[in-house]
């Protein structure tokens, strides 16, 4: 039993959390930087509850509002200047996977000089401005997770920075941000949750703290299949899908992602389908490929689920994703040349060859064979 | 849902983990103190693993080995001195609960200077030493909780520093420094773990991911119950009960105790009876008391140890602790005044009056009421 464990991050969950824990700004800094996009904070109003605990907190701050949906490298040296300039010293993120993960890059961006291209090679020093995450949706669990997966178009795929430095300080998790969330997002976000704790389970690096965590979460993503389904969620499911998008979070913390996201990226990158969904249309074939040589994993994530075999999961799965998108053998190939280079491809179990990645993503897309 | 959940120490475990991750020591600092008791840590090779990974990691360090069991306040602050006297910057804490509740304390009053009174008050600066620890029992989980148990002549009783600086940065789990324990220590120290495991389920503070940890925590005792009664317990049986007490570490670090402990502190103050002991002989009844108002607690205690009902808990309690020492109803009734101020008779659900606390002292020693 050799493993390590570490989630460094204060997890502080509730309704009205923010202000409740209005106090625990200040061991961050004096002046905060709110890195978020253009208009959910403000619409679901988790930066007004933001701002009005720094005010009460007498904490000034600013706001960098230029997060787009897959953040670029661009954005984040961006955000990293106005930070210096503003004399920011801690980051407050808010919003879903895309602000998350570009506020880790800017907190590390404005506490350092790193190059684009030591940024991806791990070249940097021990230093980094203290955060605070505000989850808005319930699915990346990037508030508990050292990573920040930025858009790297010089390698056509999204690419991850990944240190021990990028945990924040403090997540907070509030249920009431996700509830005006369309039921498309809400299925999309929450399936890019459940893949985190299916993978997680399934990679390599899985280990028994992550695997009780992973099948907490995945009961828990189970339990509201019924409400996405038929687009009923209650304030209850809203949290319990944030919950358990959090504990995902710290399950891929330690267990990394396997096949399924290197393959979701470029779908996400070259089609534009949301990275939830991608994860969505590959899982139950991926699964399929592991069972092969690991039925005993896939069969304690089914039943984790709830249910008594995969086939159940996979027809749930599209129910819920609906019409897949059109996608061309040539697509498919260049799709699988490119994912079959990705780091995680080696946390699968069942390790793939580029002509199982082939296989997986014709079959997930109904494609002949 | 309201609740936090925090653990920053970093858990590092398997065969030989000091020596294969002897540069973790280096982020601590430059010059070690081994806290550690007279004799235990270099009889299992635990003392000597360390120190050759500091020699391999080139830290300097000192040896502190006069920690005694249930150490008192006049130890640690001997500890403080000596590290300071040593310029140490910071400690590792090799042992049972004892020398890791004294390594803690001492890491805080090398750091700063407390008086006695302050101590206990919280009054004291965000200051203290970085601290690794190695368990050499699989009972306590102190090396992943924010707690420094003390005996405290003062107030007759043990009593308890609770901050989140007293979290060691590092744990080290190696299952092999436990296996030469005698059979009664191991099963007083399993029970101090099933204990924490149990209490966390019951306190008020439980939180879904306590509770999570803790019924994967009370399992993996379960299953080492046969092995304990019959004194078979091999390598995977340490390494599993290590992980386990862990794991009631983490749970108890946000939990806190019950009235178990407060009660056990008498026995162990004025009888001395050993710690984890002293919670076994109490745990059936508390349950019984709880149970009447909170039976669905019980039941899921019951469930996750794989029993259908509390009296075979009980039983196998019975068995695995043996005849019982004597205890007078004079006894009972001044341990129960002193139990009753204690600062986790408030986690109780059913909170417990003071004749409460007598009658479950009475059935737990089989005196006739």
């Amino acid at each position: 039993m050799e493993f390590q464990f570490y989630m460094p991050t204060r997890v502080i969950t509730g309704e009205d959390c923010i202000r409740k824990n209005k106090d625990a700004f200040r061991a961050l800094g004096t002046k905060a930087m709110i890195v978020t996009g253009a208009r959910s904070a403000k619409a679901n109003g988790s930066e007004k509850d933001v701002t009005e605990a720094l005010k009460l907190a007498d904490i000034e701050y600013v706001v960098f509002d230029k997060v787009m949906s897959n953040p670029t490298i661009a954005c984040v040296y961006e955000g990293a200047a106005a930070a210096r300039k503003a004399g920011a010293d801690f980051v407050i993120a808010i919003g879903g996977g895309s602000p998350m993960d570009a506020g880790k890059a800017i907190a590390l961006l404005a506490a350092q000089d790193i190059s684009e291209d030591d940024l991806f090679k791990g070249q940097y020093e021990n230093k980094i401005l203290p955060m605070a995450f505000v989850p808005t949706t319930a699915g990346t669990g990037s508030e508990v997770t050292p990573y920040s997966i930025l858009t790297n178009d010089k390698a056509q795929t999204k690419t991850s920075i990944a240190t021990p430095l990028l945990f924040p300080a403090l997540a907070f998790l509030d249920g009431r941000y996700t509830k005006d969330l369309g039921i498309t997002t809400t299925i999309n976000t929450a399936i890019d949750a459940l893949s985190h704790g299916i993978e997680g389970m399934i990679s390599v690096k899985a280990n028994p703290v992550s695997d009780v965590l992973a099948k907490e979460s995945i009961r828990q993503i189970g339990e509201c299949f019924k409400a996405l389904k038929e687009g009923s969620l209650t304030a209850a499911h809203r949290e319990q899908l944030l919950y358990a998008s959090m504990l995902a979070g710290v399950v891929i913390a330690h267990t990394g992602t396997t096949a399924v996201h290197s393959m979701g990226y470029s779908l996400t990158y070259f089609k534009d389908i949301d990275h939830g969904r991608a994860n969505g249309l590959l899982l139950a074939e991926f699964m399929k490929f592991t069972a092969a040589g690991r039925p005993d994993v896939i069969e304690s994530i089914i039943t984790a689920m709830g249910y008594k075999k995969l086939e159940e999961l996979e027809k749930d799965l599209e129910e819920l994703l609906g019409a897949k998108e059109a996608i061309t053998a040539e697509e498919i190939s260049k799709y699988s040349s490119i994912a079959i280079k990705a780091k995680n491809i080696g946390n699968c179990p069942v390790v793939p060859e580029e002509k199982d990645l082939i296989k997986i993503y014709t079959e997930s897309f109904g494609l002949s064979v």
